[in-house]
């Protein structure tokens, strides 16, 4: 099973494809250009070294999109629409795509501790309204930073939550994110809820410059080992 | 320096009244009607018994919100403008009120893992426009589970994140919350970050129900003593 990183070249994208293909994760990385996407695969190799245990190869996002059965899309969201657009013609009919985008206000020119509302909602949402009803969306991700997914050298700290309608997407996702270490997963529930979860970045930004920290993060209370919650 | 609990006959607000109560503060709940004030400080006696270190008492909110400098407002959303009206006469003029109320779709009988928005972005703003200028509004709480409060067999998890714009407000109802055992604050940022953070709670009622949980908590990563920022 192939994983693609569209939007690979940009902090999350390439500390994503990092950390997944340390895992023994094929990875391709995807960019508008294909040079690009090449190069940030090269770049990526030139990082892990021999902890490269998966493959990694670089291309377009268009197929890249069309080379995988899960999708990762991290890309900023003045450009996120323009990418599914971009892309919803390559992607397989029943691939899962994460959705990793915040809607933060800097695509128009304010903080990054504020927020727009999409018109559907959240980002994960508008993304849906965009690509073929056949895909298996997924929304996570956007708690973790992309500063500490590069940073080889430290575990990551926090809880991925991840939000859709479907379980067995949202479980395969999980499974990739139970491949990094110390990493762990939690189901916040549909798709919906990424219209509280997504805004998460926000405080975290606005965490962050209160304490000067780069990498605020959060993880679930409550117990210990989350993943897959039992069928109700 | 004494505490009102406003609404504090509910969950969150008799859980916080126990917990600040055995960690030495003097508290006074307030209820519509002070008879069921007094009660509930009754119960409250019962139920700390000789790990009651402050006073305890029970009377009417108006007299709650008159008779302390810091004023917890625990009200579910339906009935929060209704309340915040009938106490705004009675508060003092440099009072800091804590609100805690998240605009669970409740309120308009929608389940408790959905949410509205109010007019002014989130319920802690909403009380904002009702109370007085001179009044120091403190947004926080909204991801500690009553059930877990009350549970005093057990120390809190997780950790209470505050907005609001009065950095010595935030940092005075930190210290409260740094008597509470376990239990940490983080500044989260202005009060418009409300609008993010008071939705945690459809989260984690969302996370309760996917794992058959009843206190998920969130905890920050990134570093390990939170609580007031250095200044910038």
């Amino acid at each position: 099973m192939s994983v693609a990183i569209i939007g690979g070249t940009g902090d999350e994208g390439f500390g994503l494809s990092l950390r997944l293909a340390r895992a023994g994760q094929d990875v391709v990385i995807g960019s508008r250009a294909e040079e690009r996407g090449q190069a940030a695969a090269e770049k990526a190799v030139g990082i892990l070294g021999s902890d490269l245990t998966g493959s990694m190869d670089g291309t377009s996002n268009e197929k890249a999109a069309a080379s995988s059965e899960i999708v990762f899309v991290t890309v900023p969201f003045a450009g996120q629409a323009e990418i599914y657009r971009s892309i919803r013609e390559s992607v397989r009919p029943d691939a899962i795509i994460c959705d990793t985008t915040t809607p933060l206000a800097t695509a128009v020119g304010r903080p990054a501790w504020q927020v727009l509302t999409p018109w559907e909602g959240s980002a994960a949402e508008q993304a849906k309204a965009i690509l073929p009803k056949t895909v298996r969306l997924v929304s996570g991700f956007q708690t973790i930073s992309g500063h500490a997914l590069q940073d080889l050298d430290h575990d990551l700290e926090g809880d991925v939550l991840l939000c859709g309608a479907d379980v067995e997407a949202k479980a395969t996702v999980g499974e990739l994110v139970g491949k990094i270490p110390n990493l762990r997963w939690v189901d916040a529930g549909p798709l919906s809820m990424a219209r509280v979860v997504e805004r998460l970045t926000a405080v975290l930004v606005s965490v962050n410059r209160a304490y000067g920290l780069r990498e605020a993060g959060i993880r679930l209370t409550g117990r210990e080992d989350w993943g897959r919650p039992a069928s109700p």
